[in-house]
């Protein structure tokens, strides 16, 4: 499939600066592009990306800066961008609006308009789904919770009871959002089960990646704040509150009912301990390993994690410690020597 | 719902200490508890909460300290606690003990009285489910399997053939039970599947979290003991044996053919290597990387793992470290004066 | 079951070195043999553990060293064992090449001869299955998605549309394939998801671990090389490329677009960066966090990731560092007193 880029303009709507022969194949990132693709800038801050990407063409906001690189300019280059996708993938997620013969589906579950039901998807009593949502195969719904409209639940997740989500909201295969608490109490040697009887609210425009696990709160909500994406493989302890716009990257794991401030980006791997806060907008590097609060703004890294410089200087340091040993032991005999000089 | 402390009392089983009149709305755990809740305290050894907790009262036991809360002095406050749930919480659990017209069970399963078997549930041949066990929606019991009685396996969990599980064991959705060991044996440039045709073995009362992974063992048993209690997205390889009344935390990893004594408790993304033993009673702090025994009742941390005592002393130095290579540089300044100056 | 070892040999194919009357009761690894148990040794270069493990006999290669053991003496040994393995276990993976009544199997749907479909097994438009694939009980595979010959894919797995899978490949339980990668744009305060719209290629021989997630490419392809082995609970990024023949043990995470030479070995919960390369032949060690290229045949480990001969010594030099701190404190004064005297 390929479209020049005069063309392309008219179908998402912008103008174009720089060459209109220019032939585009396809749509990707910024940071993804390929020679042939288009790709997109939605914020002027990362201009500086329009220099380096391989993308032949990009869509940009009107005010962005001068670039040699062929732009459709336009008032929101992210809706017309999703238009170039669609025009090169027409059938993405069409799927035939109805519920699908082998699902079960309860009498007492209230099912919107346009919405598609998969196969061998279970939706208990009470369930409410909105408008135009997708449930596909497999999925479990289970009693009382609520699914918002233009929601797209992939294949075989499992949204356990009394959970609320909001509007277009995306989860990925084989997440499992509602679990229990991790919650039990020691009597002697055993451990007792603290019953788990909160449940997950997960707000509108929130993304949840592949195999993630939301727990549902010992009593009261575990809370995923509107917009906040969260990629694959993550942990999120119960009564743990994510607040709007986050970002959490693979395999994080989050405590027992911490706060993640609005803004917060938890990067890859990244483990917080429960009963915490994590600041507004601050940062946690990968892999770091956070036992305490966190301020607004601030950037961590390490274990235990630091503020990021002084972790960087500790870890640029280290490599100096084996010869630091060495340095020491010999300025050690170098101070006795001088020291038995003085004394002779 | 709400109900006076004093009538609560009556419906779980107990004699109050403190305010009759107190009205209840709620329960949880003691940490977790708010204003309105009832919790309990099942080890006098966590006293100290009793002051701190935001709960209304507390379901406590005979030898109970004095404190300022209002009690309900009862034998078992566990128990007792748990007729409180029930009574906040009537219907929890409640599904129809009857095997669901769209599961598909082997002719020669054997299936015990008030089992429930939710829709889409597939039990293979020759699996043995006990008494008033649930199995739910979109769940796979492979060949040969066993479940005791009064177990609860939650949907879309997948057992594999001839795993052999207790009494009174949950499981949460998106676990798997029984995938082949990580066995491979290198041939050259490419590596050989050693065949994994061992079992895994799961005690009483254990719980097994959301999405975690038991690997069946290569030959022989991947071994749970009773009252173990595992947390979401855990990884138990191979052959490993955890033995009674372990907790182990989210993302933990532990590598084939480890054993982890019992009482034991794995703290959060802590990561085991394979065959090395890990004392009763012993702690292994979050992250931590342990590549060596650790021996009984220890608590061990960092990377790899060492001494918790001795591990946060150097964690605690490396932050003077940046600054010891500065005041070292400028010793060793000093010290070469100070031999000019004597040679001089 | 018990054979003798002249008899097995004869099943198996192959000459006795030592006792032909020792007793057989199961097979086994090398590693994890026990009495009773046959081996096998694939690689001359793993002879040292010929004397070590606990098995009563092995099947080996022609030119294996001199040894106490009895043994099986064979042209291709993984051959041999995988035999008797097949003696031991008549029935392992017998399932019938059928469709179950209850797999949903769309009209267009190209299966090929031999084939397993299990029970709510879905399968969507434009799938391919080749010859002898066994796809088991509850597993989704996408539209337009291809699976090769023999391979076998457990029950509850998820393959979205568009994946490429080879032959014999080996798909766990609760792994998703295809996933959308993590791949947002900020737009102010919020995060505009960037559509993703390549696929993930999976080529002969590679065995996918349990609940391992694979995210599809944001464009081109997320491409596993032939012979790689992934362990349960590994995150796999969007257009990540792991070459051939690679180790990717559980909990190991790699960020978007990195590349893994071939034959290179990721240890768990290692995590690695989006965008950097991973050198041919590689090892990276268990909990490492790599934040940059790897040349080929290097080994590292730590936070973050160095040589390992370096790194080890770094933490080796961890435990001496409050010593090295009080005595460049006590340095420091020595030196003073030495300054104080020359100045006197």
């Amino acid at each position: 499939m390929e479209i020049r880029l005069d063309e392309l303009a008219r179908i998402v709507g912008g103008e174009i600066s720089g060459d209109p022969s220019v032939v585009i194949t396809g749509v990707a990132g910024i940071r993804e592009a390929r020679p042939g693709d288009i790709t997109f800038l939605a914020d002027p801050r990362y201009g500086r990306y329009l220099e380096s990407t391989a993308a032949s063409a990009v869509i940009a906001p009107r005010d962005t800066a001068r670039t040699s690189k062929p732009l459709i300019i336009c008032e929101n280059p992210y809706l017309s961008f999703i238009k170039a996708v669609e025009y090169f993938f027409p059938d993405r997620n069409s799927y035939p609006r109805s519920v699908h013969h082998s699902a079960i589906v309860a009498d007492s579950a209230r099912i919107g308009k346009g919405v598609a039901i998969g196969a061998c998807t279970i939706i208990e009593e009470d369930v409410e789904i909105g408008d135009n949502s997708l449930v596909l195969a497999g999925t479990f719904v289970g009693r009382r919770t609520s699914i918002g409209s233009n929601c797209l639940i992939y294949p075989n997740v499992t949204i356990r009871e009394e959970t609320r989500i909001g509007n277009r909201v995306i989860i990925h295969s084989g997440a499992v959002i509602g679990s229990d608490g991790f919650g039990f109490v020691r009597d002697g040697e055993i451990y007792r089960k603290i019953p788990q009887v909160g449940n997950v609210v997960i707000e509108d425009d929130v993304e949840v990646g592949a195999n993630v696990t939301i727990d549902r709160a010992t009593t009261g909500t575990t809370y995923i704040g509107r917009g906040t994406k969260i990629d694959n493989l993550v942990q999120i302890g119960h009564n743990v509150v994510v607040r709007d716009n986050c970002i959490i990257v693979a395999q994080v794991g989050i405590g027992g009912s911490t706060e993640i401030g609005a803004g917060a980006t938890i990067a890859g791997q990244a483990g917080i301990i429960g009963h915490v806060k994590i600041g507004e907008g601050s940062v946690v590097a990968a892999q770091a390993g956070v036992v305490g609060d966190v301020a607004p703004g601030a950037m961590v890294s390490g274990y235990p994690a630091r503020n990021h410089k002084q972790a960087k200087k500790i870890y640029a340091s280290l490599q100096k410690l084996p010869d630091l040993l060495k340095r020491v032991a010999e300025l050690a005999e170098r101070v006795a020597r001088l020291e038995r000089g003085r004394r002779s």
